[in-house]
């Protein structure tokens, strides 16, 4: 862990050096200043996260992946989950053959698409989009002992890092990341999470996942509270992610983590992600100017979340699927307006009139 | 007109008669029930709105085309809008060639764009992309008299209808409509029509436009009051369209009834859009659910008036140039929605376990 503790403290702030470059960009562009919004900011967060001069390397998103990170919970076991444990590898199954959410959108927005085993209880052959991170076959129950041994957590950071840094470069490097997750039963070390780093009480946040009802939700919000009890304090976040998270949400840690090192821009999906990122914001702040949030999730809690974090997901579309399906459709909004920032005209390049 | 009134007295409403059809098979697709949340009811709304059995026709965004109307308004004259109205020409051009916002939108989302002259005060040689529906030279100032004669509402709405019969039924019909206008001032007479058809007062829907500041403002609301004052009480939607709209705006109305008789999804931009798109409601109630709105404008008076009309923007980028850029946006979402339905794997197919 000292080696991850030290790579996480050499993560360094968004550059924000050609912010006068790129407003002034933006403002010759032929539309009323700051007419498009979000579009325009979005602009301004990515050149601050590259560091880029736009002048010389103009912004661009078109190499861009998805990891799906996978694992399954020991905590499946105290009844956390509408669906069986056993969906966790049908759904890799179903990832790799192409018939997923996110392989639709994904296949949709031009985004490859990689499946990271980071613990699934079930041995997969080689595959062509599959990645063998395997730390075990899954998570301990939480409710019962530490999600996963120190060990194991480094082992589960370094994964993810590892996957960032050459994602970032090897073959030039990709322009984006998205994050997705798949695992049975895992909006639970979620919300513990979010619990044990945000302060939230686990009857605020719980929710139904894939569709617990509302004694279902209760329960679940009983066991989560059970285990932030007998697990805290937590030293750290890194403490927090052994004790009650798991290992995709580990691997999309270190995932975050290493892109935030090489600057390259990250898309948070939905709620399970977000766990994952707020455990590398409150292990490295200065992560938090380096993603972009995908959407709001229908989950109950990650609206608040969201608030808490003070950031602002780019659509609201009530999806809460995971896998990565709000970062799949996030990131062409992304794409175009980079698109704006570099085909517009201008005023004086068209002959537009400026403001009276 | 009456042969218009007739036209749109026979727009018949949505048809419901798929809807188990479509939530069968949403439920059958490897995704918690309802998980994808506005995706799957966008798909449900398309059903509707074409009427086709998705068994045997699957939905289809493929053809894509946006309607950019530009014309000029009388009013501008009373310096209601921070740019000159020698723009409303000039950003023409810039969308013949291919510069604007839009156009880079449009491109990136694979729609084509037509650029409509209803009444721009300006004569433009023939282009490729520039289709010729000039009624006049622009509107008559609404401050001292109606914007236009019956006459000339009449050759608008007609000009609008024709396009979307054409774009429904020509070279195998277009999937989807995006609307997007041009025209200096027409916040204006937006605003106005939603003060005449929704009853909101000046004072609390208007807003900067392009530019204005808050005197700007305060002026321009006076300007709406008064006229507004001057040519009530409206006899009906049409009426008050011929005394406080615009060319582009009535074209807009045109085209959204053409689509919703033809039964084709329309995509209604931003505020001038929706101005359009309230005309065409209060016409014919039938009109609302055959329509999406890309977004929610930045404009001040648009979220009070999307409100009113009870209806979901499916995003919110705090954008406000108009154009279509709205439409350009959300179209790919609606595709992605239908990507899902077609090509998601089902439980049966992947299989994968369904709820406990």
């Amino acid at each position: 862990m000292k080696k991850i503790l030290e790579y996480v403290s050499s993560i360094d702030p968004v550059d924000m050096s050609m912010d006068d470059v790129v407003q002034k960009r933006l403002d010759s562009l032929t539309k009323p200043p700051g007419s498009l919004g979000r579009l325009e900011e979005i602009v301004k967060e990515l050149v601050r996260i590259t560091g880029q001069d736009p002048s010389k390397t103009p912004p661009k998103i078109e190499s861009k992946i998805i990891f799906i990170m996978a694992a399954d919970h020991g905590i499946a076991r105290e009844g956390v989950s509408a669906f069986p444990a056993e969906v966790t590898p049908q759904m890799v199954y179903n990832f790799l053959s192409g018939g997923a959410a996110i392989n639709v959108l994904a296949r949709f927005s031009g985004c490859e698409t990689k499946v990271v085993d980071m613990g699934v209880n079930h041995v997969f052959e080689n595959a062509e989009n599959l990645i063998n991170k395997k730390v075990c076959m899954g998570s301990k129950n939480f409710a019962e002992e530490p999600a996963m041994t120190e060990e194991e957590l480094a082992k589960a950071l370094n994964a993810g890092i590892e996957l960032a840094e050459n994602a970032a470069t090897l073959q030039g490097g990709v322009d984006i990341i998205g994050t997705g997750d798949m695992g049975i039963a895992n909006t639970t070390p979620s919300t513990a999470l979010f619990c044990a780093l945000l302060g939230f009480s686990p009857e605020e946040i719980t929710g139904p996942g894939t569709g617990l009802d509302q004694n279902g939700v209760n329960r679940k919000a009983q066991v989560i509270a059970k285990a932030l009890d007998k697990h805290s304090p937590f030293d750290s976040p890194f403490d927090a992610l052994m004790k009650v998270g798991g290992f995709e949400i580990a691997g999309l840690t270190g995932l975050i983590l290493g892109a935030a090192k090489r600057r390259v821009p990250v898309v948070v999906d939905g709620f399970i992600s977000t766990a994952a990122a707020v455990v590398a914001i409150k292990a490295q702040p200065n992560v938090r100017e380096k993603l972009f949030f995908a959407h709001t999730s229908q989950e109950r809690g990650h609206a608040a979340v969201i608030e808490k974090l003070g950031v602002k997901p780019i659509v609201d579309l009530g999806m809460r699927l995971g896998e990565g399906t709000g970062a799949a459709i996030a990131i062409p909004i992304i794409e175009a307006a980079v698109k704006i920032y570099n085909e517009m005209a201008t005023f004086e390049s068209a002959g537009v009139s400026e403001e009276l």
